[in-house]
């Protein structure tokens, strides 16, 4: 016995402890996306900036590890997927640095970054075996036009044109598309397709779907690549429409059309997308998420109109259609996504005064449970919350008409005046024809106010219950 | 018999000869690619401008099938690869046409064109059994650097670091690579990478290989696709650098280095980046080539000195190097590419006097024959060729001196005025040391001198020539 001394023992001790620290070390995919400019970018770096400066000022008191005291630290590292673009973490912090500060550039496509957190385990069989262990964080950003692209893997050329042809037909898209629609329905889909002519046709389409983004405010963009090509760009892929006329088509004549004719082609592009770009994505991507966090802008739409929200009702419940099991499944249970936990975040909290955070949440609860696609509550743990990654306004109240009102003061994006405002009430519940018609809400958009340093943390809105919810139970 | 009328047996017939025609229809895959600004997009514009309008003003008597009368027509079809970016014919075409006419903007990447071309078989077999038959010709442009990556397949990490640390050393690289050398050798390998620093770095590196290209005229840029990175803009597998100081670094504390050491990393980087972009593109794309043709612009360099024509001829050899097969070979056999037929064409003949042609022609034929690649000329057959794609000037004869010497009349770049020029003798053999102290050239760039139809065919030099070699054995 005398042979083995104590520091042999403590070494010995360290060695298991490794051993069985890597056993215990645990990996969490994030894939967050957004419908309606909700944030990404503001999101994701806020995320970020909280765990690598916990403990510099944080205010993360609802995220379990750090009220707690397990966490330790947790830092950026290198990335696994290095022909995935990083997501710019530093140059996003830089925007909020600066001053005057201001929101980061958007990302365009997907990006990745990792971080790895140290911590104690606590109340798990862990603390018997080592005093630290790692969580390793992938996040994934990747585009919500690519997630409103997944059901169209359950859908042929034909019922996916006639879906698209409805929508654009109805308002808000219908003023915009008309011309469109009408230039389509005069070709001859049996007529050798001309490619320029095709090319062309595409290109319109295209720009009808940023219009509908950026002029109407729209939510449901499909195919989603078309705004984002990045190296598909110029590719035929790239290059199709929803035909317009199916209604008036010999079924045959259409099954024998030959890649060659109008229709035909059409409908081979469609299939080599669903294919090569959407399945891609779904393989390569989708089924290794683990989390999924949606974030949406509800207060743009409320100020828009009620065309622009019910459009946001119709992305939610797309989205919710690449969850869904059962018998109406776009997915068989051999290929079904791992993802446990989807959390859909109502981002600008900071927008409203804080009295109004109870409503903005029982209103996206109202967009989501009306949705047909109901999930399975056993395989998927879903939550709503409204946040501000990071907090743009402070709260206080004002004297109006002799009462004290809730208000927000911020520095206005517009005129880059700093205003004190009661933007208005959030209705509780999807809004009806009176609420339109009275116009309640005025959405202001506002500049983050102050400047902090890079070690600092962002000041937000609930970002310590988003990582409670997401990383909480595998930090325990 | 009577059973059987003529008009009956005239179908018969026609019905045969559809189905043979089915069986003898022909396909070619063109690659074309370029160094020094070759001028690959005005290349495969003129090109394709001389098949589809042939008839109209062509001039194209070396082309046999013409010249024969077996051509019968040509057309654009939908290319096959559809994920892949579509060269823009119509874009590069409407700038020819303008007023007044200018060259077409670049290309970025990978693109496709796809032309059909029916003639009449003459004296191959095909003649007894179909009067119409079908060459299918897919021409894929690429960037030169994609092309002086494959090399990378042969070269480990340490191989291609001192290789390219030696070209960094050597002028005209060197004054600009100094410092840049310098930061990377006050790196401790062996430290735990710092990820910013090593972006940071691969920026600075990156850099350098645009100066080398924009400021210097030179050809050898590796890694190719850190200048064009399309879809991999910001991804990490671009973020590494040639390591500098291998010649004190330990082998087995390299060989030990894990990837998230300094060198680590760099190692593993390399290596992602040979799989997932050089290899991608052998397999995905250059394996398929039938044929080759490598454009190079040899005034340019000679005009801008020894050390840009020095590096043309390293880019010429490295090229080379993806073709020779036997003891030294880059590729096996069983994974070798099965071009059969290699086209280099000194580009912009137009820019000097007619006179010159024979020596633009020796002087490519000595920058390649003096590489120590050979072919194996059993296997791919080579030519070279002075061409202007599209001629941008007249030739005449000018008094000078008492005496008529040949001249060229052009559109000058710099300022759009129309001059007569002699812009100088061109080298029969490698240049050397006597004739870079005398500077006999003087190389100027013009503008496309007349504006043209889209109908009508772009003159040019030699481009029948071209055809001939790469199509006609394809067509008889």
């Amino acid at each position: 016995m005398a042979l083995i001394n104590k520091d042999r023992i403590e070494k010995l001790k360290s060695k298991a402890s490794d051993l069985l620290n890597r056993t215990i070390d645990q990996h969490v995919t994030l894939a967050v996306t957004g419908l309606s400019r909700s944030g990404k970018t503001a999101f994701i770096t806020s995320l970020t900036n909280q765990l690598i400066n916990e403990g510099n000022n944080s205010q993360l008191s609802f995220f379990t590890p750090v009220h707690q005291g397990q966490f330790i630290a947790a830092k950026r590292i290198p990335q696994k997927n290095i022909h995935i673009t990083r997501f710019d973490y530093d140059n996003s912090m830089a925007a909020f640095v600066n001053q005057p500060p201001s929101w980061p550039e958007p990302t365009h496509g997907i990006s990745e970054l990792r971080i790895a957190i140290r911590y104690k385990p606590k109340d798990s069989f862990l603390k018997y075996a080592t005093d630290m262990a790692t969580l390793t964080i992938d996040i994934t950003d990747y585009p919500g036009e690519w997630l409103l692209d997944l059901p169209m893997l359950n859908q042929t050329f034909e019922e996916w044109s006639q879906q698209t042809v409805d929508l654009l037909l109805t308002s808000p898209r219908a003023e915009l598309s008309r011309d469109f629609i009408e230039k389509v329905r005069t070709i001859d889909p049996f007529q050798v397709v001309d490619e320029s002519l095709m090319a062309k046709l595409a290109q319109e389409y295209t720009e009808l779907l940023h219009r509908f983004r950026n002029d109407l405010g729209l939510s449901v963009i499909q195919p989603g690549r078309f705004i984002l090509p990045g190296e598909l760009a110029g590719a035929p892929i790239l290059e199709f429409i929803p035909f317009a006329n199916f209604s008036e088509l010999d079924a045959n004549e259409y099954q024998n059309a030959s890649d060659d004719t109008f229709i035909g082609m059409l409908r081979s592009r469609y299939v080599e997308y669903k294919e090569r770009v959407v399945r891609k994505f779904y393989q390569q991507h989708f089924l290794k998420f683990d989390r999924q966090i949606v974030l949406a802008d509800c207060l743009s739409p409320l100020n828009k109109g009620p065309e622009s929200f019910a459009d946001l009702k119709q992305a939610i419940s797309m989205i919710l259609e690449s969850y869904s099991y059962g018998q109406s499944s776009l997915f068989s249970r051999l290929f079904s996504p791992k993802i446990d936990k989807l959390l859909f975040a109502a981002t600008k909290a900071d927008h409203v005064t804080q009295d109004q955070h109870g409503n903005m949440v029982s209103l996206l609860n109202e967009l989501i449970y009306q949705s047909k696609h109901q999930l399975n509550y056993d395989a998927i743990k879903m939550k709503t919350l409204a946040i501000a990654s990071v907090k743009a306004t402070a709260s206080g109240k004002s004297l109006h008409q002799g009462q004290q009102v809730p208000v927000i003061q911020g520095r206005r994006t517009s005129d880059d005046k700093t205003i004190t405002v009661f933007p208005g009430s959030v209705p509780k519940k999807l809004p009806n024809a009176d609420y339109w018609k009275e116009s309640h809400f005025n959405f202001i958009n506002f500049e983050p106010q102050q400047s902090i340093s890079a070690h600092e943390c962002l000041p937000h809105i609930r970002m310590d219950q988003v990582l409670q919810f997401l990383l909480g139970d595998k930090m325990k």
